[in-house]
């Protein structure tokens, strides 16, 4: 086993993180000040602290469908789950602080503050999960921090023309994406592709990715905490008044997904698959993401039935063949998970809401479905630099023996 | 296997659901405008708002105690784990909706608004989850989507006599019931039993159920989510004002149905049964149900202590017996968890809420009783014409093989 | 199997139980009356009622770390995870009313109210099951209540003197431990310590402790329920102006020593241990705790790094020869994740907090190791007076097989 790249590189990345470090400290030094002051006055609590911490809960669920949610539905790859856990800490653990490092040092994007920032870096940390959902058990765990490290600057780079109106392409406000469908879902969907295709061998094509009974539950468990936790992802960043109405246009559109992927896994493979199970009934969720706050109760069951059926298709029909055709490989099924519903989200809202800027809408999508090709494209080659898996989805090639 | 009534079966349900969707648009079509009206006007919460807010957070609890909690909770039976998990996902995909739709349109039950409409949802599917433990392993996946069907409207008849002065005979307020001891809990577990004595065969009544090492472990997972929110649930709707004491109560009672549980069965059994630590550690939770706001801690105690070991001995000394006698099979216990805890809880208000309205306390319970075993005859006969398993408890019979 | 002392002591508990019971009785008898009082005045909600209940959902996902976290955490030992997930339920349920009785009447410690009086409970809580990793495996069932029974005034003291003034020696808010590193962490660890140092026999230190594919799979569940509610645990108390950046200082931390972790695992075992991905990388989080509302962000982010540091360094260096070297055993490796943080986290505030009373701090740690060690030890003679495994580490000697 080469240890000396993997030494290496963590240096380098301790020196980055030193460097983040030694730069914050500048910025944030008279903190501790402020702290004192707000300690000595009780009783005088404004409702805008109120409504602050209420964004802090939905940030902590947002935290559980990170860390518990994708990470044990990525357990489903047998004898690979303690790399996609470990995968999962790691890639959250780099994607916080360098999120809100780049953005507060305004390298890239505009400021955020308070828990809106945790917020907005816990969203590129999800798109990061995404993307990381297609390349599973074909990198080194290293690899996935080299992932990350490419990964969240092109997110924010992205988030910047989409949302902040980054090089005067799109007006602020314009582009209808509460809950992500496009920014966080698509984006990381479709970067995740790109960097299949340019980072892994054509050897590596014909390796069956297995589960069992056991992995199988695990990953039922880790979708279960993404069903539950779904409407305070959606809604994080909503104003109280809208609460109510977007969180339950979220859960419908969770249970049409539900209920129309068991008629399509039933209908379609003749006998219900796990894996469907497990990954499709989330369609609604990412589908229901731009038009959350918008759309009617029954739009937003069409919203999930639509996308439950497109998603269910998407891995019974649709997954095998493309693969091969493409000689590549997406373990998750991301694309049909995150990529195809994620899409459908957003194309919802030129339907659904009214008065959208439809030219803002469609540029928008183009411009996330260009940026996220061009550079997933560039990082699966630098990824590629960093090593390559012997043995696909064997937890033993990193991990001691017990 | 024949899936002709399968599919077939699969075709109505889309067919309600797109009435559901018909409908509802008629409704609800001009919700976009309010979103954008309120978006408009930050900084100006109301604290009314906020309180809503709070009323979401407890709802996304309840939510994963519905999936998580109750589904692995099931998943205890050996080699029936995804079809325990996969009827969760349906049932409360189903009952949510439909629940919504049922209220909204005025068709059974008064209206309800914001999110105690989804509260009083999640309701209901809690109990179907419950009622659909007696019959587990029993029934084909889309079997209990059938019971779901006939029990959502069922639930709320019960719903609507106990706690909207339905045909005038229990007064708005004179039952006391305010975590649900009777009118979830017990509805859900005598239904459920209802619906077994009438759908499964005597043929199926030998089979044992089996759980193994890491079967228990997982429903040992889905008991401590259950045990960790179920504050949330006996709160729900509990006014901010009363939340400290009521939650304090609910935790006092889990806590000595806990205790309670671990001497009974070591008394009762001379060792230690990894079910009972499961379940009747619940129990207290259950009972607390119907007085939860209006105890004093030193009575959620003695109600915890008392249904803890009360489920216990359902569980360790009645229940096999009396499935003998009764010719029948209740795979969760789901007696010994949510039937005689239930009424323990309804019969506790008697005691512990000073000015109760004795008369109607005792009709609500003899009421619920009355409805829930009426409608669940029924209900199973009904279920019953929808097919009927080779293998109970196996997942292989619906799902295809990895 | 001798059961007669284990029966004589549930009758002794269940005595210990009623009295508990009775006395409570007389204090909040008219508990009831104002709960009708307070239902009947909707509308009029005050803003201090709405922040104690931000303060019940924070008390909620501290409880999910108390059962879900610290019991699978806890899993991780081979044929061992029925009795620790029980032993878990068993010790919260017990510590919980213990420490809400023993404070309410006055007998050790000042009183608290309504949420603060739940929170500090399982503060307590945390601290026994801490203690209880250290020994888990060596005790029967019954004998971690009796643990319980000695800890929870132990650690009532230990808080006493420290944070309320007891004996006078350390000023009312002189010391800095927001989030518990000494109070909390040090203080469990080290009891945890001394109770195995006295009460496990020479005897027992051969035998291993293993783990296995699954077992490590439902540890690294419980590390990350720990992880994602890790921020309500340190910013439970805190005032709401302070949250926001109190919970971010948290998740920098808990980044920190993530990714520390990582290398150090990688750089002192030439490969990865799924105990210390499981363990250390939730050191940052510990050591976070005394100045979590002070300190800047990038002093979490160094002190994150340390800490995962050397918590596994502790893991993967220090604890084979030590446990050699004073002939014992520390089954959950406490020291490294909650002792040698903790006392890092108290130190570090000597740095990171301005104006600092240092004296104070310094005899405030010094003080908790004495009180940790010196009652720890005392107890683990009382504990090992009930009785002796015969195999340890394995669930069958108290379990009913199924």
């Amino acid at each position: 086993m080469n240890t000396a790249p993997r030494i290496l590189f963590a240096l380098a990345l301790s020196l980055i993180l030193c460097c983040t470090c030694g730069a914050a400290f500048a910025q944030h030094a008279d903190r501790a000040a402020v702290g004192e002051a707000v300690a000595a006055s009780p009783g005088s609590t404004s409702i805008d602290s109120v409504v602050e911490v209420q964004k802090y809960n939905r940030a902590i669920h947002i935290m559980a469908m990170l860390l518990v949610g994708f990470g044990f539905l990525m357990v489903f790859v047998r004898g690979y789950g303690l790399s996609a856990i470990t995968a999962t800490y790691l890639m959250v653990a780099l994607a916080l602080p360098l999120y809100m490092f780049l953005s507060s040092r305004g390298i890239i994007g505009g400021p955020k503050a308070g828990v809106d920032h945790l917020v907005f870096a816990e969203f590129a940390a999800a798109s990061l999960l995404i993307c990381a959902g297609a390349a599973l058990g074909r990198l080194k765990l290293h690899q996935y921090l080299v992932l990350g490290l490419l990964f969240i600057p092109a997110y924010m780079f992205n988030e910047w023309i989409i949302l902040e109106n980054g090089f005067g392409l799109i007006a602020h406000g314009a582009f209808v994406d509460t809950g992500g469908s496009i920014v966080i879902h698509a984006f990381g969907a479709l970067f995740g592709l790109a960097v299949v295709l340019s980072a892994t061998s054509k050897r590596e094509q014909g390796i069956e990715i297995e589960s069992d009974f056991t992995s199988d539950r695990f990953s039922l468990l880790g979708s279960m905490v993404l069903w539950v936790f779904w409407p305070s992802f959606c809604g994080a960043l909503v104003s109280p008044e809208m609460i109510p109405q977007t969180v339950i246009n979220v859960v419908i559109a969770l249970c049409g997904s539900t209920l129309a992927t068991y008629v399509a896994t039933l209908v379609l493979r003749r006998g219900i698959s796990a894996a469907d199970i497990a990954n499709a009934t989330l369609a609604g969720g990412v589908a229901i993401g731009s038009t959350c706050d918008f759309a009617s109760q029954p739009a937003a069951m069409v919203i999930g039935l639509i996308a439950g059926f497109a998603s269910t298709f998407g891995f019974a029909v649709i997954q095998g063949p493309l693969q091969k055709a493409l000689k590549m490989i997406d373990t998750c099924g991301v694309t049909n998970l995150h990529g195809i519903p994620g899409l459908l989200g957003g194309l919802a809202a030129l339907f659904v809401v009214g008065g959208i800027d439809r030219g803002a809408q469609l540029a928008g999508i183009g411009l996330t479905i260009a940026v996220a090709l061009v550079t997933g494209l560039i990082a699966g080659k630098i990824v590629a630099l960093f090593g390559r898996r012997e043995n696909p989805y064997e937890d033993s090639e990193e991990f001691l023996s017990e």
